[in-house]
């Protein structure tokens, strides 16, 4: 079966990821020819199958280090292996690829824990990752070669297990004449620096701090669970940020490492919004949202400023991707912060929209198949480039 | 890799295995020609690397459904990768085979869940088991192509995920004229029921109930953590059954359930234990350990009498492996209620030994890497064969 994939000209590959927030399965369906730096990919379709309340509440309880344990991690991991098989086979469906034309699926699954600092065992230091979604259900299910589990492996290799998007952002945005910043703003946020005409060592890559995830877990909280996000930045537009609060916030250790590093979503998540309304019971609604707004711009800033901005001129491009995208109050701050850049969202660039995670994994799939490595050391930190994830034989085996 | 893997007239594989009592990493190094029924097993060499009594009793307090949060699984699941990988590594030099012929290596890892009864979930019955021991890691560290989590696919194919030891039992042990029963008394106990020569389908295979488990709880309260097991079976020896105590743990509702049903570690062991201490707390330690054992072996006799030997008349020997094989009072036992048929243990069988759990996932690691299907339904109550297992590749890719 590999063996015939590899032979191929071009393979369909279903990417299937399961974001930070677990609010559903965002699933594409893709073409790609060959691999590596001359890989092209088209997207056929993409389409996000949402989960229950009722689910995506209990996968947010999960989530952290202590939460859940292994009966629900593994029940709830074969449950979610159902139902990627089923966005499986429904993005196949909805945009009219025969299901047997599906050479394999590349499947991140969702992150329950995150752990990229190092832990003391005796003899040896530790990081390590869990993402949830059996890949063994998948296959069973769907009969397709499932790709999964891609950040374990650049970890074992000394990474942080992320960001992985690197290597895509390079294959896809790498230009000539532009150095490129690609920055995501889904729960935390993270940003790739690609120079012009540079090759893929030089990239840079690392979370810069919060995204979405304190923005919506204060909106929620203030409007007692009948919002789940600052629709186009509107709240924060009509509040005025809290100096002090401001402050504190930036002071977080945090801001202060070098890249490459990475963040769990806990760290500037739910708990931490949870915390932070202990320590300040009386917060006003509108200048709390408008001050953490700011701190997700301020610390985006600060990142790209610090670590990628100032060690090459060739930068001329910001793109934004991600929810983020849509909150027009970040928007116009990074406008007004980067005065000399323009930027960018990734609407703006019709191949990807929204569907760049899930094309991701797809494309980190056919790297595995393909034997080719697909982390990228200077953005993960790893020692060296490995071929990423596990591979489940589909029903005719490997 | 593959494609070279399965050219080649036999291959050297490592079998890795941490029991359910979590004391130690067994390791066999076997030699391998063809595949499937027609598979040959040269076994180079086998070593148990003992844990050390720390991280052995963290493991047992890790096991069981809330006992570990994803944290713990994770960090410590990685940290189990690292040890495996030093044991392939050792094994390979303690029995002169150069690391570079080593071809791949199966690794069942440590269970620390195995819920094989089904869970309703919406739309769905789930059931699911969680190995660890992080097989990126291992791949990364030994640069050889790793195969894992064999129970997942067929618990995915309504399967119970065990007994998976049934297929090598057959390849092993059929018979044209003789049935045998394969017992393994390991924490808990489970038999394979193969008639003369019958074909793989009529194989019956389950758990028939306790191993050492419970009787090593006793063992290791009584005498105060001073000793681990029941040594020769002398303290049972010199006990006497309560019968009482033997009647209520034969009324247990697990011994009325029909074949293929599995059990997980905890059902009866130390939990169990520390129940039934909580209850009868003025428990006589010989008599409790007498009466445990006898416990065992009756179960054990329930199992072969009604699900195996009532069903056809060729069985002629029982073949009895595990830590059980080597207490006396239940081979006596087994003797005893078994007086037409010849008891056996594995170690007139010179081939094996101890080494046939970590000889299974190396055997189980070759059929994968085959495209052969690894699981016997008839044993696990899977509706089909399939493909076991996830491959995690070498250095060099698949």
């Amino acid at each position: 079966m590999l063996a015939k994939i590899r032979e191929k000209s071009e393979r369909i590959i279903i990417g299937i990821n399961s974001g930070t927030s677990a609010d559903g399965i965002d699933t594409a369906i893709v073409r790609i020819k060959n691999s590596g730096l001359e890989t092209e990919i088209e997207v056929i379709g993409y389409e996000t199958y949402p989960y229950s309340p009722t689910l995506s509440q209990r996968l947010n309880k999960d989530m952290g280090q202590n939460a859940a344990g292994a009966a629900e991690l593994c029940l709830i991991s074969s449950y979610l292996g159902e139902l990627f098989a089923y966005s499986a086979k429904s993005i196949a469906k909805k945009f009219s690829v025969p299901f047997e034309d599906v050479d394999a699926i590349g499947m991140h699954g969702q992150t329950i824990y995150h752990h990229p600092e190092p832990v003391a065992f005796p003899g040896y230091k530790i990081s390590a990752t869990m993402q949830i979604g059996n890949p063994a259900v998948v296959a069973e299910r769907t009969g397709k070669i499932v790709v999964s589990d891609f950040r374990s492996r650049d970890m074992a290799a000394g990474g942080q297990g992320a960001p992985l998007v690197a290597y895509l952002d390079f294959v896809l945005f790498s230009h000539r004449a532009r150095g490129r910043v690609l920055l995501n703003i889904g729960g935390v946020a993270n940003v790739t620096g690609i120079p012009a005409s540079a090759p893929i060592e030089s990239i840079i890559a690392f979370d810069t701090g919060p995204g979405n995830a304190l923005i919506d877990a204060a909106v929620f909280h203030f409007s007692e669970g009948k919002k789940s996000f600052d629709e186009n930045g509107v709240i924060a537009k009509q509040g005025v940020v809290i100096k002090e609060l401001l402050e504190k916030l930036l002071s977080h250790p945090y801001f202060k490492k070098e890249p490459p590093k990475s963040l769990d979503k806990e760290t500037f998540g739910r708990l931490f919004f949870q915390k932070l309304l202990k320590e300040n019971p009386t917060l006003p609604p509108a200048n709390t949202i408008a001050t953490l707004t700011d701190f997700t711009i301020k610390t985006i800033t600060l990142g790209i400023k610090e670590h990628i901005i100032q060690k090459d001129q060739s930068y001329e491009e910001i793109i934004v991707s991600g929810g983020g995208a849509e909150n027009k109050t970040i928007l116009e701050g990074l406008r007004r912060n980067f005065p000399n850049l323009v930027v960018n969202t990734i609407s703006d660039y019709p191949i990807l929209g929204k569907s760049k995670e899930a094309v991701l994994y797809a494309f980190l799939a056919n790297e595995t198949l393909m034997n080719k490595k697909g982390n990228v050391p200077s953005a993960t930190g790893a020692k060296k480039p490995v071929i990423l994830g596990s591979v489940t034989p589909g029903e005719e085996g490997l």
